[in-house]
């Protein structure tokens, strides 16, 4: 196996859902978290100057979910069956066309309160909610999103629901079926270990 | 084999590396255009409400990439090493970062005259003019750009390419290795096909 280094800052964000997938394959890989004032001086060395970066021995790999879907293979967690991996890859790119709204409004210099109320009046009804309403509405009638089995795509879905009750914690509430499978995985053994143990951070 | 319909308005768009891939691995498909028209009716019904969708019988699978990656796994496009494939895949959003950029220029409101004006001084210094630069490093060095064989991350590249040189004629020609690869792929028999017979669009 592979020696294994993922590179990001002391966040969740785009990293977590990498973190998870290595944690539920019990795959031993190295969790390197940069401080956010050495960045600018890593950056001139890190390939494409973005992070997550996973060092695979020496050759550097980028992109989040190129490197999630990468993981999640060596972790058995992609369907075998290329259809089902299709509609996993379609479901991380529709999640992940959400969240980069969502990190637009996070870096975007507002004041906190102007940051909430944006969050109310245009990401929740304009983005998350129609989002929220689709994976409920699956998962009404399925045990997991995708396939029989737990995909990394249940695993996606976990962590940026997880992101969502940190905003605004009652928000989930109205989606009991995707409640539910929220704490379903948070509820696998290797996923509630590392919730338990992992470093806390705000974002 | 399953029915596929490829579903997207009538240009190239994020369409066209899916059409390319079909088209390399000569896997029967029903390219269907959309008028611009009649997409705000179509639109209510469509899984998502954007386009590319991809039907395979009658199953909607969305999402450009996941299609890309899907049809590409069919047409022997992805390669078989895992690490391989996953640099694909980083590629593929490498560039996809690239082209929504692109994207909000195109679909902006501004006049064409100030469109070209950000291209040359936003868009292509900051974002293509990098993406070009490391495209045409690492093919100074290599046949193709993924493994040693083509791969859909080669077609993705020519496509994208292709739409640079739509738009600014010269700036290929800063990228020796770039474009000489260009021209290996458009040449290659199936694609240099669809080439001549696919139908005239703009973008």
């Amino acid at each position: 196996m592979p020696e294994y280094t993922l590179i990001y800052f002391n966040f969740k964000g785009r990293a977590e859902i990498i973190r998870w997938i290595f944690e539920y394959g019990d795959i031993p890989y190295t969790d390197e978290r940069i401080a956010w004032e050495d960045w600018p001086e890593k950056k001139k060395d890190t390939m494409g100057g973005k992070l997550p970066v996973l060092m695979v021995d020496d050759v550097a790999l980028t992109q989040s979910l190129a490197i999630a879907r990468y993981v999640a293979k060596q972790a058995g967690l992609v369907p075998e069956d290329d259809l089902q991996a299709a509609y996993c890859d379609a479901l991380a790119d529709t999640v992940n066309d959400v969240v980069e709204e969502w990190i637009k409004l996070i870096t975007s210099g507002k004041t906190e309160e102007d940051k909430m109320e944006e969050f109310n009046e245009v990401l929740y009804p304009k983005f998350l909610e129609p989002l929220m309403t689709r994976l409920d509405n699956r998962l009404q009638e399925r045990e997991w999103f995708i396939s029989d089995k737990v995909t990394w795509g249940d695993l996606l879905i976990t962590t940026v629901m997880g992101l969502v009750r940190e905003t605004s914690a009652s928000v989930l509430d109205n989606f009991p079926a995707l409640l539910a499978h929220v704490h379903k995985v948070e509820d696998l053994p290797k996923i509630k270990d590392w919730i338990e143990k992992r470093p806390e951070t705000n974002f």
